[in-house]
């Protein structure tokens, strides 16, 4: 592997979508939500110890998830766990991990990634993820990787091509990006997939280090000024308070709208390895096993009868689940917590709003 | 209040119909399944306490629940409550109550009655078991409480009136009982209700002590033989070794099956006070008061939305139920066990039977 390869896994997120099995506590990428015996957070760090040395990858996060990392990755070095002392979204984040890691190694090329989506298809993966790097750094494009859709999706973002301008990269293909979209309405999201132009935005950056840095202070200089200064301080034990200074002032900017959406350089590079960000309850259940009856039941003693379709997870250890006589359902029965809706319900989101605006109730978020 | 008046309460039930609710550990006698504050043992305990002294209310129910007792009737005198070291059915304990209580006062007369049963209207239940104690004091017929049915209900067992021989006792009727009948199927209960000449069969009976006992030894010498001698033991401390060694030996059968079916004495007060034995989640579900949407939600934290006409019932204090999108359902979430099920599922016994059988799981009954 090639030591100055490098990822940067973001994992930050305090997302609501799988709440009540993610909580701000321990949001879904540092739980077992497929129940496969990993996290998400594990499954993305043993992902990308695949593709770079496993001491080159860094983990971007809140200040309070430190000890679930620590947890879930006891071999990841101090200095690898970046932590941010707010939520400002994604450009101070990848902002703070490149003038980090630009101090240490300036030649650097790096993967930034989620920490919480699905992968299938390692072999692929991985050879598109090495195929990505070895563009990246042959040039000064920041390459995202776009998914070849499979169907209408309309809850992914995508990414136009422009096929004026192309590049082969051994197997794979690469083109400069036209436009990146919001999620698309059912129509256009069939349009999209017809037209062959658009592809699922997996929010997966390739790109070399100085490039990144040098397209950050392009189109950010609110946030990059605030990092100047700061090569005095990574690394050492004044990191944490210099850090803290720049984010109480830093805006909060995704690096999506901040770079990419501005950029010139910005390239797709294409695949069709097996992804999805697991974003609802419905992704999930879509992906993993399903018995007979197209359930997925999670509880450790259960008895359940014509029930299908439905999903049941149980997370208190030994407690009995008794189904019985419903369809298409969702249970989720945390110690605080007990949901039951439609397994489609797209409003769980809503609920944690609700709890924390109209409730003021902030013990089960 | 009649110092020869008595009441002994059958406490020792270990109902599963509302399972998970009621358990072996604690049964439906000793919950307060309406939520209202009082257990169906507290509730019946004070109905009767109108009726007749309080010191002159016994209990029996099982070893196990002797705590449960005390706990729920702690000022109920040691001597006052029964316990049974084995279940034999109804017929042991009637015996055993008549027994103890003859060596006391030979001339009481007693209502026996379940310690389970919703009764609504007070004023004029305690008006027909007063004119039932003055009629039993009057005779040597063993009555039964009959109800005057409002619908061809199939749960309950009916008695069928003999209009040959009756008797008013102020406005009360009564008449001998021509036969108990078990559970009708709907046709049949359809016949009953038009005929006019069967009750609903209420399980309560008022007799006085020498009458039962007579009758007793008429019908059920095979567990009365063994009772004899027992006169030196009740209210000392050789009690419980006696009654141990009775029941033992003593073969478990009911008191209706037992004597009511046998005799000639058995007569039938009427009345119309409502009454329900609160056997199904169903007959608790038409009992209970209802929100808007028919709910019954008696979770402490919650958010309920799209619900219609279901029970949900969460006995994890502070715990959060969020429910949406569904109808007619019911969900009780126990700290060891959730059930999730149809309001209507009449198959929660089976449930019970399937741990015990089947799986051979004692620790959730």
């Amino acid at each position: 592997m090639n030591h100055n390869h490098y990822c940067i896994i973001m994992a930050g997120g305090i997302g609501s979508r799988f709440w009540p099995m993610s909580r701000q506590s321990r949001p879904k990428q540092f739980i077992d939500i497929l129940g496969i015996g990993k996290t998400f957070l594990q499954m993305t760090f043993e992902r990308y110890a695949q593709i770079v040395p496993a001491e080159n990858i860094l983990i971007v996060t809140a200040e309070r998830y430190r000890d679930l990392v620590k947890e879930q990755l006891p071999s990841m070095p101090d200095e690898n766990i970046l932590l941010e002392p707010y939520k400002r979204n994604t450009a101070p984040c990848v902002a703070y991990a490149t003038y980090k890691l630009y101090k240490k190694n300036p030649k650097a090329t790096v993967i930034v990634a989620p920490a919480d989506h699905l992968i299938l298809g390692d072999a692929q993966f991985n050879d598109t993820m090495r195929a990505a790097l070895k563009a990246a750094e042959q040039s000064d494009r920041l390459y995202t990787i776009g998914i070849e859709p499979t169907r209408p999706e309309t809850n992914y973002g995508y990414i136009q091509i422009n096929k004026a301008f192309s590049e082969k990269v051994g197997t794979h293909s690469s083109f400069q990006v036209k436009t990146f979209t919001e999620k698309p309405n059912a129509e256009l999201a069939k349009v999209f997939l017809e037209t062959g132009e658009f592809f699922w935005n997996s929010g997966m950056f390739i790109w070399k280090l100085q490039s990144i840095k040098d397209e950050l202070e392009r189109c950010l200089p609110e946030v990059t000024t605030l990092f100047h200064g700061g090569e005095d301080f990574y690394y050492t034990n004044g990191e944490a308070a210099f850090i803290r200074r720049v984010y109480e002032d830093c805006p909060a900017i995704s690096i999506d709208y901040g770079v990419m959406e501005k950029t010139q350089k910005a390239w797709v590079f294409l695949s069709d390895f097996g992804w999805t960000d697991l974003g609802t309850w419905e992704s999930v259940y879509e992906q993993v096993p399903k018995d007979d009856a197209a359930n997925v039941v999670s509880a450790e003693v259960r008895m359940v009868d014509e029930v299908e379709g439905s999903v049941v997870l149980e997370t208190n250890p030994g407690k009995l689940v008794v189904a019985r006589g419903f369809e298409k359902m969702m249970v989720v029965d945390m110690p605080d917590v007990l949901l039951v809706c439609r397994r489609d319900d797209k409003t769980i989101k809503d609920i944690v709003t609700d709890l924390t605006v109209k409730d003021k109730i902030d013990r089960y978020l």
